[in-house]
């Protein structure tokens, strides 16, 4: 592709992702994050650390100068610090297709994997020794299932989300898996699997990461058991936000935790040396809950309400983005640099993609320079992720012919 | 005790505190602190939630102005995110007696005493089946040594810490005790416990939420094996704060944690589906650490850095002020309406006074409704808490004389 054609195609598509911003309903959402002046960058890693909300850092302020400051140990009840792990579990509920009463926000998505998991066994029929996980798992998922097992008797069976139905069994007590794999971007079918699953007698774990806040999830709709997510990415809850953990209404008199923490207690300020769990969705807490992280976090999510802005919604222009950037990438890019190893059905594709890329490494640095900010999964994988409420299709286009130069 | 009575006192009392006051080494830490107005009001809650550092503010707004809002995901490496659980972990070392890379911060105090009693009990021979559990602990030790002793077929004996040298033998894997007890305030025989579970060939695990920062500890000086901590007390990192977990340098290489997530991977960005543990304090790490608080705590921290301050110093001044409080409290309150259950002797107090009062609810609502802020332990005690780096000689006196008024 010579500049010449880089020219007119950045024209033609130029045109088209100003008309495509013009229409866009959640056009006007870009403005209540902090993002690079256009033209000057383009975020590209929302699902790995969402930008910053502007209306986190006066929030955060008067939660440190008014209500730790001032009010101090007070705040615990007047500012209604204690009870933010459930209050603010319901306003991810309606995320994640959740009624209320059935998330709570606490502790990293790792240990909130932990808690699924052995939760998952312990809600399962006895005498049943696997526990099947989503072999392309992020890392970490695999990590904890294993020591989960570990701990609880279980073995391990890795299987392809794709094959879960042909291989959940009787054997088969619980299954973890990705709904959007962290390298490819595939969207994985929640209601089959959860049907195959339940079909077998086996309890199920969606791990939300990359989805919760990029599309509807339907966990009430769909029968899930279990789910845990991240709020650092969809939902821009900031770096090391605390993860949510959802258990269905039906599950929580019998979920068993293996994390038993005081806030978890039905009287936690009795202090009494015995366990008894609390009702509901607070049985999933542990430990005193991390108030900073998650009042921003709170505040974070006030842009789901707004206008017109639903998991529908963005769903809708996440699906339109990553067209499109598929298309300009296609347009722009010399043939052969790039392969995409995001699937092009719209019912297989989260909201991000994903490309091979020999000499991967490189080219990101390069793109970064560029003020294109995706990110690297090794050895060959370039990560470009969509978050629909702050990235437009101009960033899209941009994004794209600032590939196309580096690898011209 | 009449009025009179009353006004006297105060009078050779606070001439005393201003006195104590003047030549306090420590006293001109006060105004690193957000505090109400002298006369307005006094803080006895720090070993709750410790009061606001002066410089944490700005120093947050900086993290999420322009280490989130402009340099989002690139602050993971630039901007020193990723390796701020040990770092910050080092900055806690010498306030529990640690040399360097042996103490890493994240997750909740309730988190870390699961991976720290799990730790211990894998660290132990084989063929040992009892933990021991410090029968006055915090109950959310208790809660969750009760689930590692359930996820690895070992049996809970709860034992009086003063006990421990006769309760701990040949069946003993793991021994959980609190340095400070949270209740009476009580300071528990570190050195002579610890010798004693070790001549037993068993693993000690100190909580030291109740001990760190208001008296030396002296981890590796008496050789315990791991320990716990919370930041939000007498480190007064913010509500929720994230906790820290020790391993003794010579314990790292077997740690073998229940959680380990992918930050305590040898190689986290690999991305490789088998677990291989990190080195040193890394290992203790789970998920992706919370930034915000964790950098909230960093600046706290700043205070041990001024000079004069240290763990030996602030021991010096937390005595001097609890065993003036006693005193106040003697003169000033009409005798058998409150008993002290926190113990005369030195060597056996924390700091704090814990006094056995009826009718306690209402007391300690009256005391704060004149800005006297300690807290209730149900159903009988006034807990009060002196942080020597922002509590004075006035403070103490003020707070027992409206004692004695609110009980006379």
């Amino acid at each position: 592709m010579s500049e010449d054609s880089v020219g007119r195609g950045t024209g033609e598509l130029a045109a088209r992702a100003r008309e495509l911003d013009a229409v866009d309903p959640l056009g006007k959402l870009r403005e209540l994050f902090v993002l690079d002046e256009p033209g000057r960058g383009v975020y590209l890693d929302g699902n790995s650390l969402g930008a910053l909300p502007r209306n986190v850092p006066e929030r955060l302020q008067e939660v440190v100068a008014r209500e730790w400051g001032q009010l101090r140990i007070r705040s615990w009840g007047e500012s209604g610090w204690w009870t933010a792990p459930e209050r603010i579990g319901d306003r991810i509920a309606p995320l994640v297709g959740a009624a209320p009463g059935q998330v709570v926000v606490g502790d990293s998505t790792s240990v909130n994997v932990f808690k699924a998991v052995v939760g998952a066994v312990r809600l399962a029929p006895e005498g049943r020794d696997e526990i099947l996980v989503d072999a392309t798992t992020f890392p970490t998922d695999g990590y904890i299932a294993a020591s989960a097992a570990r701990m609880t008797g279980k073995r391990i069976v890795p299987v392809e989300p794709g094959r879960v139905a042909e291989a959940v069994g009787p054997r088969t007590a619980a299954v973890l898996v990705n709904h959007v794999d962290y390298r490819s971007g595939r969207l994985h079918d929640l209601p089959g699997i959860t049907a195959a699953v339940h079909a077998a007698g086996a309890v199920v774990v969606w791990d939300l990461c990359h989805s919760a806040g990029a599309l509807p999830v339907g966990l009430d709709e769909h029968g899930v058991d279990l789910a845990v997510g991240c709020t650092y990415k969809y939902l821009n809850g900031g770096p090391g936000s605390p993860a949510y953990l959802y258990v269905r209404a039906e599950h929580q008199e019998r979920f068993d935790s293996p994390l038993p923490g005081w806030t978890s207690h039905a009287d936690p300020f009795g202090m009494t040396p015995e366990y008894a769990p609390g009702a509901g969705a607070v049985r999933g807490r542990v430990g005193t809950p991390d108030i900073l992280s998650m009042l921003a976090l709170e505040a974070a999510l006030d842009v789901w309400d707004e206008e017109g802005v639903s998991p529908g919604a963005v769903r809708t222009k996440s699906l339109a983005l990553t067209d499109f950037f598929l298309e300009c990438v296609a347009a722009y890019v010399p043939e052969g640099r790039v392969e995409s190893v995001t699937p092009v059905p719209h019912g297989e594709r989260g909201s991000q993609v994903s490309l091979r890329c020999g000499d991967a490494e490189r080219v990101m640095g390069e793109l970064i320079g560029r003020g294109v900010v995706g990110d690297l999964r090794r050895p060959d994988v370039l990560r470009f992720g969509f978050t629909p409420l702050y990235v437009g299709f101009a960033d899209v286009e941009f994004a794209a012919r600032a590939l196309a130069e580096v690898l011209g």
